[in-house]
């Protein structure tokens, strides 16, 4: 039977670090700052972005929300995030996705300043994490509390066989390239894959971000593996529950993630920590 | 008995389209120019230099070799790099690795103005093309030689397990982000792996750049699969091989590239087009 790994309990955690990191830093006269900016009234983003907002209120983070109308041109877009790149102020911008249709993401994420990249999605910093370039650097926050979830629970990755399914920007390639900085061998499976049973068997390691629920069953899973379910699907009764049928994995894995209360409270600690992180590296 | 990739004939046809296009663009006044700076005397390096020059003047291309000494500063060669940046005559700047151990690598390549940037080595080239944002985008030129050798020989990549062996910044990682952009499904083996045969049995295409002689050999491959050789080895009587056993391979590949004549005359002739692309794109 599978250790669970409890992401609250974890998170929690962090975030206590983050407060006494905060504490520390407004003693010297830094209050870290995030602002986030949001366009438009999508349900799943304001409740997003508002759960962001209380957290980091309740560290002692700084936390501006940035409302603009849901017509808003790019140009506008620009414009605000050109302004809060020069505010010294700021020390961590966050554009909440997705965006409406006539505002090009690719362009806007290129637009934040590589310095207060709260979500690691700027290229530059990308490139510096596939080159192995990783002082100082903003990384996306799902593949990075996922890392420190194999921190805290002794997973060994040096050698293993890691398998990422789904090939996102936001989690699933930043998540091989972290894997990879630490020696594992690294398979990225996707749509396209074919024999995708034959991969995930060999998985020593197997992080899952397909947003199809209950997409990974227990005959696939390697006895003794390690899955991290990054999956945030709604069940045929509309309740929350993963991309891996938990039930049946953790009979065989030895370490697995829940839904909830796996990945996605780590996400939103990682992410007020590398806010700090931000307002540290621009001194 | 596997079809023999003729890495020097389709260099040739690739020169062969280059040259036209130079033509094209000196009678619109644009004369492509690639600045290659060598600092120190490294017997090889000043081989490689000396190459790109020939294939460069071959071909119409305005070549520009800049000679700094062995004992040349970081600074002295970043205010180099600032002064070609600014340089509106240059259009494609390399400056040929390693570098004397005075002088940190990574930091010169960032030096390099992405939109100069002969070799796609620069963070924020590796990141959009990490992101599969790929207009007007330099990219690492081996790996784009290898492709360009699937496209010729009508390799189908899609939904195909591609094994990528080695992990450099310069061939092994862009190789495994321009498979995975093509969907194939991408494994990075490296020297921690495990079980590294059982990963290669399994490879429909194959991509070994390792630096180690006949590293590959016959039992481990995958009847049928396309394997490319990047290694430039020297076997125990001194002459080039590279890293797959070629002889016993070949028998059951259905696709291989030889060495030499195979992946080293493509990577140059890509250099060639690229620097061409960047001066189209300068403008």
């Amino acid at each position: 039977m599978a250790m669970i790994i409890n992401g609250r309990e974890l998170a929690n955690e962090i975030d206590g670090q983050t407060k006494i990191e905060v504490e520390k830093l407004s003693h010297e006269g830094l209050i870290p700052h995030l602002v986030v900016i949001l366009v438009g009234e999508d349900e799943a983003s304001q409740i997003y972005v508002r759960n962001k907002h209380k957290r980091a209120e309740s560290l002692g983070i700084k936390s501006t929300i940035i409302r603009m109308p849901v017509n808003s041109s790019e140009e506008e877009l620009l414009i605000k995030i050109s302004d809060l790149n020069k505010d010294k102020d700021v020390h961590a911008i966050l554009v909440q996705l997705p965006l409406p249709e006539q505002i090009n993401e690719q362009r806007i994420i290129e637009a934040i300043s590589p310095n207060k990249d709260a979500d690691g999605f700027s290229p530059i910093n990308v490139g510096k994490l596939s080159s192995g370039e990783t002082y100082h650097l903003p990384i996306a926050c799902t593949p990075m509390g996922i890392m420190e979830m194999f921190k805290k629970y002794s997973i060994d990755l040096d050698g293993k066989n890691a398998v990422v399914v789904g090939r996102s920007n936001i989690v699933g390639k930043p998540m091989a390239n972290l894997l990879l900085n630490e020696n594992a061998t690294v398979t990225i499976a996707h749509s396209h894959t074919k024999n995708i049973t034959n991969i995930i068997k060999q998985a020593d390691i197997l992080v899952v971000a397909t947003g199809i629920a209950h997409f990974i069953k227990k005959d696939q899973v390697k006895i003794g593996a390690t899955v991290i379910d990054v999956g945030m699907d709604r069940d045929e009764n509309g309740k929350l529950t993963g991309d891996v049928d938990f039930e049946g994995v953790k009979s065989i894995a030895s370490f697995i993630t829940p839904v909830p209360k796996g990945v996605g409270p780590m996400t939103i600690s990682m992410l007020m920590k590398q806010t700090v992180n931000l307002a540290k590296w621009s001194i």
